[in-house]
């Protein structure tokens, strides 16, 4: 059943923010990742989604679990650009690493937002140690349910380990196993 | 002690939102008005203090009570312009009248704010009928307070029943019972 | 319209917590009364309902409105009896005067409950000054909802006053204007 | 570290609610066991504590972890008595099997709260596969933590598999990786 469940597809982001380099889901492989998709003036998000991620950042510090915040932004773009999105941060104190989603070519949907097929905002992703996408939440989420997968994720047999004792190297592709984004 | 209330100073507005005529306190003689000073990226205006006052404007909707929204820009000024706020009043579904106070002359502090003599958002004015301050309110109310104060605003003798009562006109000054701000 | 309103029957009760002697509403006739009907063992009352017409009870202190507690019990009654109230009231730090419904004449509905044809708890039923019921509400309310009618009842002219001017005693019956319980 | 954890005491129960059979530790070795200690008057409790547990009652419903509330009553013994209990229980509407502590001789304190150390209610004491303590919690908890906590355990290796592959049978003492409470 998890060979069954997709890989998730590369960010596309054009600039970060409470990071000092850049991440991507491929140097993360091996760390459990929950990124939340949100808009700074999504109502939703700012009420209840983006406090739940922030909280989840501070709560599992000590585990190797990344949380990203990604800018998904398809609506109101004027309203809600690098600058205004800088502003939220800091008044609301966000310390988590927030991504700001490429702009979609032609269309309002950004790239990583339809790469991931995210029907809106706020919308969760949590995805495995092996890369592969094990959660996708969409709207209010109950904190209790997302404390419980975030667990069941870390507490998932650690990637590289198991990629070891099969003598796989970063650069391999699928085996029965484990798959590698391209 | 009510004579000694301060009389409320006129908002000074560049632009509205909700509503097709400007409003003035001058026009709005002999209603109660509460004034919501806010910032469209201050958590405590998004998450308790605006919505406190927009379910105010529709509870009180058969009264004759006007709730008005004051942006008070202090901070982050190019992350909170027209057309972010615009947006913002879109996206949280606001329908209560929402002024753009004046920005102010070489300080960062808009000028109903400094005539108000706000310390800062969310902030809180009641006026009374005879357009003397009630209530100054800084930082998070509590519902069954600010309920309770708004209908004692209400409930107070009207102000140009009192006024016909005592011979004077809209355009008369100050007597010993009621004043007119300029 | 007022003069419809009826007037609110007396309170039938077998024992009182937190008041040194019995109150009446008679005995309180010219105050706003508000009267929160409840069971201790009834959810709605336990985590709305009472905290709600205790904080009344705190907020509106510096005011003559009383807020009276009526444990009107209707089921398992061998559960909720003085005892168990007794203990609730201390362990859930209420302050309010507490009375206990006289319990039914061969029905599970005490005596007060249905004189005030509650529908069941928790209820709340507020009395203006002239003994006539205000306000009757079933379930959940909104504090500011609660806070207003609280203020606006209190705000009304008051009663005594109003009597004595009209030249009427406490043992008049109904005037024009105000009408006297039995 | 995990071996220096102790070992859960059996519980001591004069009554059972919510379930055919009376349950033991003994008979739930090898699933994680979250026990809710709980009072029926304590405001902690049935504001924030027991629905909490009765929510991971039913969130982990389709896993092995056993949720139990147990109710130590160490004061206002006369008003949390099992008629009262059984009352709240169904008042509440409260699935999870629910078990009454059995009295102290002579203290206050029943057995199985004195057995687990409690320092009042609510208390929440996880308990692994292998029948030792993971956490031990009094006051209020964060949702989020809860979950994480409880999927943390249920993704501990199955007791019993491993005790399989080692050659032990329930009977047997502590190995250097499990231990049987006596």
């Amino acid at each position: 059943m998890m060979k069954e469940a997709p890989l998730a597809p590369e960010l596309a982001v054009t600039r970060w923010f409470n990071t000092q380099k850049p991440l991507t889901l491929a140097g993360l492989r091996g760390r459990p990742v929950l990124i939340h998709a949100f808009q700074m003036l999504c109502p939703g998000c700012v009420i209840h989604g983006t406090p739940q991620a922030q909280k989840a950042h501070m709560m599992f510090g000590d585990s190797d679990l990344a949380v990203i915040g990604l800018h998904t932004v398809f609506e109101h773009h004027d309203a809600m650009g690098p600058a205004a999105l800088d502003a939220y941060i800091h008044e609301f104190r966000l310390t988590m690493p927030i991504a700001v989603d490429q702009p979609g070519d032609g269309i309002p949907t950004p790239v990583t937002m339809r790469r991931l097929g995210l029907r809106g905002t706020p919308s969760s992703v949590l995805i495995g140690r092996d890369g592969r996408i094990r959660h996708h939440g969409f709207g209010q989420e109950d904190d209790m349910a997302v404390g419980a997968m975030i667990a069941a994720a870390i507490a998932e047999k650690p990637f590289r380990t198991a990629m070891n004792a099969a003598g796989i190297t970063d650069t391999d592709a699928c085996t029965d196993e484990f798959c590698h984004a391209p």
